[in-house]
């Protein structure tokens, strides 16, 4: 009963951060192609994002489904997680409002870093919660998605103010490995049934 | 369990697409009956929009209704639905503030067309993941509709650029063709109970 | 399960509805009071809105609590009812935007007096639904307040353009009768438990 | 079913209310971190109402969970203690957009004050329901952060006219009180179980 509320939360604001970035999306007052072109930066940091909070939905989830009990501190390190979830989109508007210029795409990598942390420490103190026979430790063993992820995030930071390209490339790169889907844990959960 | 969650998250966003799309029509300044009359072809545009995600929203939950295992594959086949009508608000305003204009009436087909293949695609990863024994090949066997549509889609956006009003009646025309509710996949799924 | 998702849909459309109305209350630049003294006509209609609502949510929730099956027919009056209520925003915008205007108290008992009819029509598809023997149809004998109401709305709306602080007394009026809570449903389902 | 909806739907608003919220970080036009560093206290104003909101929200949960039977006096006590958070993402950015002015300050801690309040009358709604053997009753008995907290909003508010910053330490002191976990309700259901 707990982990549905939790996750009807979760997915609830997972739901409405994905769907409030469209409106950054401003309907132009023109009404021919020209009109719209100029949207283009917004549209594809739209698109980025719209990737990186699937991810986030879909790792979550499985994620959960690896938890059988909800503690407190569970439940704050959770929105701790929504916490910085939340930003994205004002990183996105921002990044897309400006031609993806250097401070942008360095925030922007801030942002889905804390992010990368604030999900890391959740799936900690959730291992921690289940004690030594942890179903979640197991699964994520081995983990590289989960530790090359901040890393290349903390590069794409520092390239942003010198190649702000190659620093978007990066974040397009780690949208583009994880898109594969995480079959680890339902493997895990299966070996173990 | 899954099932629920991926159901939930999709409520979640079409309840937010299907309401924020009324932001659009903002409140004017004035206060006499001359002050809302040029809202009309915001509120037109509305209507029919709210027309088109009610159909998906019901024809999603009858597609579900049929697939008992969720794959990784499924949720970002969903997903990726959910990206294409996540821009009809978008593309909704567009329409209306520009009192249906040739370039905004083809881009609203070409959202809708691109929403109809990711439905379909939908389709056949859920029929794919069921196997031989698909109970949603059968249910969607002969579904004239589905095929229809994107046809009319791209004749819509062909005649924008020319006979505008020809696009937007083909728009109606194929909601409300939807609109008659899609019983097939309920009379499968008695038959084979 | 359809009930459930019909349920959580519904939900989630009126809990973004309440929530979005408060948009409307912009934040004003000033820091003094008089910077948001201005605000109390949006402020009240706000008020009266979120009590219009919750009688909808309130109203909703038990009256599907009397449904056992969903068919095409009750899914389409609900999205109609829903389409109704999803005007409210706009017209509760106007209304406050406009210090209580003529024009805006006339339209917002319109979308008032279309909810309405909206409600009583979901109402009849489920009762239909349910064959001789509804439970539905047995709990809202009797329900005075659900005919009454369209016909004050009727007379609000006539006159909001003579005296409409009579209409706004109307509408408040209405408010106030729905929110002593509608026990006859659980008592009928009581009763033949 | 009847809680699960309720619960489903405070979800939601809370969802709603704590995302929203973040749109009063409005995308700045220049790309520089000048044109961020202006927002920070929009930010910090953002953080602690996020904090408060998933406050509610946790607490909400663990008194939800002591509860068996919903009635009609719970359901519009819950939409009054919604209606009351539902103000919190105007005051919040009232508060941010004047850089902690002084009437902002004391309006926010009305807010929380009124939602404090609405939280206690939801809670004895409840209690009352229950009869003479509540769970509820028992699990609040010293509920010391509960009687504290309106107190000291209504220090924070008289101090916010005098000393605004003393004002806001109030505030953000009763975030971090209630940040370590209410265990109480989850122990005496534990120990009734």
């Amino acid at each position: 009963m707990t982990k549905n509320r939790l996750e009807a939360f979760s997915d609830g604001v997972l739901a409405i951060i994905i769907t409030i970035m469209v409106l950054e999306l401003k309907v132009p007052h023109g009404e021919g192609i020209e009109a719209i072109v100029p949207l283009w930066p917004v549209f594809v940091s739209y698109v980025l994002s719209f990737i990186y909070i699937g991810i986030y939905w879909n790792n979550h989830h499985h994620m959960l489904h690896a938890c059988n009990r909800v503690t407190g501190g569970i439940l704050w390190a959770n929105l701790h997680l929504l916490f910085w979830l939340s930003l994205i989109p004002f990183t996105t508007g921002w990044l897309g409002e400006n031609h993806f210029g250097a401070v942008p795409s360095a925030l922007y990598g801030a942002v889905l870093l804390m992010a990368a942390i604030a999900y890391y420490v959740l799936q900690q103190v959730i291992i921690h919660s289940q004690g030594a026979d942890s179903v979640l430790r197991r699964a994520v063993r081995g983990d590289w998605k989960g530790k090359l992820s901040p890393l290349v995030y903390i590069v794409a930071m520092a390239s942003a103010f010198r190649w702000t390209w190659v620093s978007l490339a990066l974040y397009v790169f780690i949208a583009l490995i994880w898109l594969v889907p995480d079959r680890r844990i339902e493997r895990v959960i299966d070996a173990h049934k």
